[in-house]
């Protein structure tokens, strides 16, 4: 048996960790293994491992002691008490500037915890999320690391290395401390939540708006795919609409459509309330995953309220289709620019100085999100200065002022013919309250301060100054 | 100087918690009024109280001792820490069976721990939501009591007597243990940010796709007030609109179109996502107050992609108008179809058994959403079988199938205008997802098997059975 030190150790040995460890050793990383259920281990170790400088450890301290010092943890552990539980055994064993990584969906804010108690403790704690499947895992996942930055210059090169690469650089890049990494690694799985949930919608309205049957969507997803919306997401939706089931009929038609979650979509929802930042197309897509679970009440509502409109004239469809592709583009666009309107606030709010270009760029492969379109986000973040929001940004709005008739047109057509399109919908609504100078909320004042006292401010005066009316009474104005 | 026990201590002598003293004083019955501030007593007294049966006490053991036995001691304090530091005070000056009211905007689960906190002591706490601002302190409040049961029989007549009357009956209504008054009327405050919402939504519509001066758009809610509309909202905000500033112009093109929150509507949206319940009107109304606060980014972005269109013919206008209308009624009651789905998800899981035909009441009138509408609310609730939804309601059904065509017809004007309508058109995304037997998650399902293998139930088969497809491999099916 061999018994120099391994350049790094994996803890959890489920999908994601088995494939990463195979990953690290692909690039000529030496690991040790280890995982609370033993037989798992020696299920890696006669299978996949075979061959390979893997060593196992049937125990924390045999597992340790076959670290290379300053020893390198990674933990592929469920997010949640396991990680505490294992850094609370793991512990005893470590010496100071020894460096444990936390790859699972950590929320942020436990690692922003975790950070700070390791950091007394001179542990460095790195948190990072990791992206892109057991696929992804296996050949080149997108790195979201952020923590202790001593760490940092310890584990670049291999990460790096392992790491997806987008035009030739690493989807790997320091992100910031504490709970940075996971930070960014929660809102782009809210933004999956929120792609996965445009495609939804386009899919339905293409079947139930424009009667299509699945092998023309199943086409016009592929051709879409060699064009501007060229992303993963769009390429998989593709193959599973041409997918059929074993008695010829299309496999998604026997797929029961009621969505679940594992609480990451939620997270970035909740957060974005939390940040007072206007996450709507996140926070649809969330909430049509609950409304999906409640399928009993709408198989029931269906009798009573249901009924769609008949699909448009088969000759009206290619240009509705162009509607919808633009309409696909355009709102996945703000819910990007809201996403990233989202991290701006947080980073503002935790002390974070995120580096939003190459944010873009390590989502630029490797992860689920990953799309042509995050490097023309990449190019916005490279200019000088780089724009407010990615919707005020130069080229983004010439697409926006391009798409916006299509998308207009795909969501009057959701409405008028009856097909649920939330998320689509939502978007539109934003970029027209984002784009109005003058909006409506003079009146949410107006009323605030008719029945609740509440003051407002003037258009024409200091928006220092509150003013008042006696509404009920005399009507006369009064400053606050 | 009076020595009789006073029936009812209140501590908290700002704008609510005078206007209800005097209230309480009103219906006959004594007070104790203490202020931290002593100034602000002695202000009270001399101003309002005078020549009534109300006693100042100085301090909180002059206070207490100046109340009948068991002690009903109301807190109007600020909600948070105060109430607390309050109860904390008060506690070593109080007897078993003392009762403490805190009639703040408290959030629902500090009410459930005080409520236990207390209990463990044998003092009854009771969590009591107030609406109405000061007119309905003043004058008859809606009254949202829950905690301590014990306390109702000592406190009922009292409130029942200074609350709202609608046909007769007590806007106060027991709504049961722990946080449920508090989380009662935290709904309320989110159905009222959607209520807004959607009013000053339509207000935008009149003004800039139809083209409506606001004296034309004060008569329309004028007279919208005598229809099924009739309501609190709607009367002041055409009051509002008829408002004029000195010079003559509208007040409200004067007011900053920036919302301010004061958090329960945000609370709202936030305990939405918590109970899984898609509460997507509240939370678009939320995210809209949000975005109003970016008002600089707005004014930047209006001008690189601003442009609404021209408003409609005058001779379309009255037709335009009917659909605003039915679209102001349908996506009200989608809004409170969603709250009463929130409060009944989160009754189940807090154990609470909520009489939801009573809420519908004590909304009905005293506070700020009272309306017409609640008492077919009420009605609903009163059938037997009581619908799994308001939407499922055989009178609402009706409803919603009449106001359809018009609703959708001034979405699409929203959408083809540019004018922002985020509640008016989430609600009818809703509508539309919650009537749709066949939705599109199982496009979100096979998406999340293709990418993450996270299994798939079908319609076909037994759905406690999931299955995973080899997309990578060879696309056959297995059982999970």
């Amino acid at each position: 048996m061999d018994t120099t030190p391994s350049n790094i150790g994996l803890i959890g040995l489920g999908v994601m960790g088995s494939n990463l460890a195979l990953n690290l050793n692909d690039h000529g990383y030496s690991l040790s293994v280890y995982n609370r259920t033993y037989s798992l281990t020696e299920q890696f170790m006669a299978q996949q491992a075979q061959g390979r400088t893997i060593q196992a450890a049937p125990t924390l301290p045999e597992f340790v002691n076959q670290l290379a010092q300053p020893r390198i943890i990674m933990l592929m552990v469920t997010a949640g008490r396991a990680v505490d539980a294992v850094i609370e055994q793991l512990l005893p064993l470590l010496n100071p500037n020894d460096i444990i990584i936390d790859g699972g969906n950590s929320n942020y804010k436990d690692t922003t915890r975790r950070w700070q108690e390791l950091t007394a403790k001179a542990i460095h704690f790195v948190g990072m999320g990791v992206s892109g499947g057991e696929e992804g895992a296996r050949h080149g996942p997108s790195l979201m690391p952020g923590g202790a930055v001593e760490a940092w210059s310890d584990i670049r090169e291999m990460f790096q290395a392992v790491a997806a690469k987008a035009d030739g650089v690493a989807c790997c890049q320091w992100l910031g401390e504490g709970g940075a990494g996971h930070y960014v690694k929660m809102v782009h799985n809210g933004i999956e939540y929120g792609d996965m949930q445009l495609i939804a919608e386009a899919c339905h309205l293409m079947q139930h708006a424009l009667g299509m049957d699945f092998d023309a969507m199943a086409d016009t997803f592929a051709v879409w795919n060699q064009g501007k919306l060229e992303s993963y997401l769009i390429d998989i939706t593709s193959q599973i609409l041409r997918q059929k089931d074993v008695d010829g009929s299309p496999l998604v038609t026997k797929i029961l459509d009621r969505a679940g979650q594992k609480g990451t979509g939620l997270w970035t929802a909740q957060d974005a309330l939390e940040h007072a930042v206007p996450l709507t197309l996140i926070g649809e897509a969330v909430h049509a995953r609950m409304l999906s679970a409640r399928k009993d009440e709408r198989v029931a509502a269906s009798q009573l309220l249901g009924g769609l409109a008949a699909p448009v004239a088969a000759d009206q469809r290619q240009a509705y289709l162009d509607a919808i592709h633009d309409a696909l583009y355009a709102a996945k666009l703000v819910s990007y620019a809201q996403g990233f309107m989202l991290m701006q606030t947080a980073a503002a709010q935790n002390g974070w100085n995120l580096p939003y270009g190459d944010i873009a760029l390590l989502w630029r492969a490797g992860c689920i999100i990953r799309s042509r379109f995050l490097g023309d986000i990449k190019a916005s973040f490279e200019r000088e200065p780089v724009p407010q929001s990615l919707l005020q940004d130069a080229f983004f709005a010439v697409e926006l002022k391009q798409a916006e008739s299509g998308w207009r047109k795909a969501v009057a057509l959701a409405v008028m013919q009856g097909v649920p399109a939330p998320a689509l919908s939502s978007a539109l609504s934003f970029y027209d309250g984002y784009r109005c100078a003058d909006g409506s909320a003079n009146i949410l004042q107006a009323q605030r301060d008719f029945f609740g006292a509440h003051g407002y401010q003037r258009v024409d005066r200091d928006p220092a100054l509150h003013f008042h009316t006696h509404w009920g009474t005399d009507r006369a104005e009064e400053l606050l």
